[in-house]
């Protein structure tokens, strides 16, 4: 620990750095033992097929636990920067700080967890500014894929660091302000200490692309098709959905929306003035009476999650969509890494009712991303002209990605700290100077767990290896008193080994454990189950290859 | 079933029309109720996270069980397309024909499989020609992402087929022969009656490229490169590994292999005549000891597979390769959907370790698809002029579209057959006319399972949702005359709610439970059993809001 008494200024991502999402970074100012803190973002990141029963991952904010936390500041509202707040509020509370958009759907969050009452939530109007004790933070408009979405200019009295949060430079995003380049262009003008910034399209040339240019590809591809359409995006991009309504209006189709998160996210968008001047939405009920070309679904599910009104279209089971030959799904999102078989499966199964898929990969431009890539990111450092570059919002390769482009761009210093690395940015040149206690959580049953806990592993291995069960009762003297228990748990037979055969095999090889086990042994229960474990382990070996988990309980009379 | 006694001929998918890979076709000719058969290739598919603990997917041959099967045929050695013989071989026991490249890895897979008495294996030259029955099979040269690649064109008494097997349009293939194109349009002059084509890149535009131009962008990538390199690609894919050794030979760097699969692919490719005027190549072992600057790795695992060459690499664990910072690793590979995360932590782990990665994102043109686009479709199309198109070797979606092209290209008739759909091609206009027991079976602890079948279902709501094992004794009146023993697998506690804490209140209400329960009912050992296992799963349902399989055990003494 740096026991220094002056001033310092740093930097602690405890999420963030090591991955794509699941956003929580702090800031803290003061000597080392007695620093004021505001914390930035508070993310989930999501599960995947590696970690079953656990949809949800927060980082562990177990540092900041006790600490002087200033403010919690949201910069925008999508999940992997706002949807830990339910799970870790009660850990590091603290005031939120968010603009209109955003506190709107960190209201309804907090509601859901039943916080609402408890939690100081303060709406800043664009452009605002925060006093939080030693940091003044200044909300700067950018452009993301999402209403509202901002930048932080925080000020220390050591100097000013940009947080630049999701962004990218969108002339012309439809919804909402275009980035504040002024304002940015000012910072740099003034001295940015700092500038701690979205790596995500590191690895992509060029540029991400507009709003408006989607709007245009899709007005042109709508106004094409006959038949009912579907289109997929994400609810929170309010930019696209107000694009995907304006198309269909044109082409003389009404707009229905499916899907919990398009009504939750209109309904937020409507309370800060967006998606005003359009038509009323059909219910789905009345949809289903309208002619087909003359409707339009907004629907939820481009990522084929199993239980989105996109899937249930696909599958047959949404109670009022139905598409079929003649229809069209548009899928106006892009494929999150991991998800493609999920939306393989969707596509194709869409494709056997006869509808006609529609993609970015043959409709150009019906799609563009949220983040910055190599051209925009460069555009930001001649902007801002940081003296240390800090990227973040990146796998490490897209960290390191960065740091190669920031040197190139003339940045004087570059540090690419992992979660849990604390970086002091001043006075001195930057340093990660200490590392704390950080990690993952899992939201598992309902709990949260740590990351390397029992239950999930225990999930994984009988998710390969299934569970052999042998349950059995012994006397006082050792002797079997009941019949010998055993029970398989995913673990196959076949017409040459039926199951039965098999586990009447496993208990006559039980018996025979228990048998061979002379009187001390005999007398404690564990030494039992070792043994039978043992037994069942080698057996399972040979007939399956496969080692199970082998639960054995004697029980004792 | 069609009972017609004139002769037909039809084609049946059991594998390869759903999907891409696991590829079993069959043709048949004569009348319905005696038709003699041949099989074109016997190839698996492999398990994705949804399947755990089932790494191999075959094709279910019941329907050819004990038919009259003159051959099985090869056209080529991908896993998809040969990978099921050791499986399926003893079900549908028939003289095996491949050409000699093919065929050696065929011999490799029958010795594995204790199989290689038992079969006779014909070796085909190139362009060779197999009388089987009414099926006159030739060999059709054409260009692949794997050595020796072949169609096969199948004359009938009543008509030609040209089944395409995987292809591409490769005018420079670096190893092995060019597409032999005058015979494709000597056989579209001689009237080409259908043609089962290859899917897979039918939603691509323009064509795949050539292995040439691989080996250009290869050849000038490395030599530009200092330090270590390792490049992971796919072992068959023999062209691709000459191109990257003469790269490393032209830069001054010596070959050592590092997978498995690398060493068998090199020996079946030199017993061919293949990679033969290049140095030997270094053991790993030696290349130790080699100046990092003049070495280079060919390595197995560009799919980020847990065992494979470069996972071990990126781990550092490795017994000889160790890469560092000033190291490349270049992927001369695709990214197989399913596989980006892996691949994304494979890559993430070497980046941890200071190792530049390239892939053909930042270097365009190090890779290049097996599978021709939709100019080469076309081309194909213009040379065949097939009667029917029968699009194959794809998901339905890619089976829909290539049906559009082919109509497109004026082929008078599309037929767009599922696995187990019978078509008909001759006489009369092409149908499907039956639809035959079909589907996919899985390789589970060393069984072939139904796919629907009980185990994987178990463990696969074990993986989510965890395990209850509950046991206890009952004497014969119905008295619990032993500890109540309540364990759980894969469920989690906290710090509000430990784990003991919950299984002891468990234990007390299957306690309740059973002191609830009046005369008869506790008599009946099932139940006991259906009562506990309800109250086990409602409370379940309140501690972790799941519900986990509950086994519940009652021993009668």
């Amino acid at each position: 620990m740096n026991k220094n008494k002056d001033n310092e200024l740093v930097f602690l991502p405890l999420g963030g750095s090591n991955e794509i999402g699941m956003n929580l970074n702090a800031y803290g100012y003061g000597p080392a033992d007695d620093r004021e803190w505001i914390v930035v973002d508070v993310g989930v990141t999501f599960g995947d097929p590696s970690t079953p029963g656990v949809d949800v991952i927060v980082p562990d904010p177990v540092y900041l636990e006790g600490e002087n936390i200033r403010g919690i500041v949201l910069t925008h509202a999508h999940e992997d920067h706002i949807g830990a707040l339910g799970w870790l509020w009660p850990r590091i509370k603290a005031p939120l700080y968010a603009t209109p958009f955003t506190a709107y759907l960190i209201r309804e969050k907090l509601r859901d967890a039943g916080l609402l009452d408890q939690v100081t939530l303060h709406e800043v109007p664009l452009g605002g500014t925060i006093d939080l004790g030693p940091f003044q933070v200044e909300m700067v408009t950018i452009t993301h894929s999402i209403a509202e979405p901002n930048g932080l200019a925080i000020k220390t009295p050591l100097g000013t660091v940009l947080h630049t949060g999701d962004w990218k430079i969108d002339n012309d995003p439809v919804v909402g302000e275009r980035t504040d380049i002024e304002t940015i262009q000012r910072l740099g003008d003034e001295g940015v200490l700092a500038m701690v910034c979205d790596s995500t399209n590191v690895f992509v040339d060029g540029v991400a692309g507009s709003e408006g240019e989607v709007r245009e590809a899709l007005a042109e591809l709508i106004s094409g098709l006959k038949g009912r359409i579907a289109v997929g995006c994400f609810a929170s991009n309010v930019a696209r959905m107000d694009s995907v309504i304006r198309a269909a209006e044109a082409a003389g189709r009404r707009v229905a929306l499916a899907g919990r998160s398009m009504h939750r996210i209109t309904a937020a968008a409507k309370s800060v003035g967006m998606l005003s001047d359009i038509k009323p939405f059909l219910s789905e009920d009345e949809a289903r009476h309208w002619p087909g070309e003359q409707i339009l679904y907004l629907c939820t599910g481009s990522q084929g999650e199993a239980r989105a009104a996109l899937s249930r279209v696909a599958d047959g089971s949404h109670p009022f969509i139905k598409l079929g030959r003649g229809d069209h799904c548009i899928f106006s999102s892009r494929v999150i890494p991991g998800n493609e078989l999920s939306i393989g499966r969707l596509q194709d199964t869409l494709s056997e009712r006869g509808v006609r898929i529609h993609t970015e990969k043959d409709t150009p431009g019906i799609h563009v991303s949220g983040h910055p890539c190599r051209d925009e990111l460069r555009q930001m450092y001649q902007w801002a002209r940081p003296r240390i570059a800090v990227p973040t919002h990146g796998m490490r390769r897209h960290i390191a990605e960065h740091a190669l482009l920031a040197k190139d761009m003339q940045v004087p210093e570059t540090v690419t700290p992992r979660n849990g690395d604390m970086v002091r940015l001043a006075p001195g040149p930057a340093a990660i100077i200490d590392e704390v206690p950080s990690g993952r959580l899992f939201v598992d049953g309902g709990m949260l767990v740590e990351e390397a806990g029992t239950a999930l592993r225990e999930r994984r291995h009988a998710a390969s290896n299934g569970v052999l069960v042998v349950s059995f009762a012994l006397d006082k003297r050792g002797k079997i008193v009941s019949d010998i228990d055993v029970r398989a748990i995913g673990l196959p037979g076949d017409e040459d080994q039926p199951l039965g055969d098999i586990l009447d095999d496993l208990a006559e090889r039980v018996e025979q454990t228990v048998r061979g086990l002379k009187g001390a042994a005999l007398e404690d229960e564990l030494v039992v189950e070792q043994a039978v474990a043992r037994t069942l382990k080698k057996a399972s070996q040979g007939v399956w290859s496969r080692r199970p988990i082998v639960e054995t309980v004697v029980l004792r009379l």
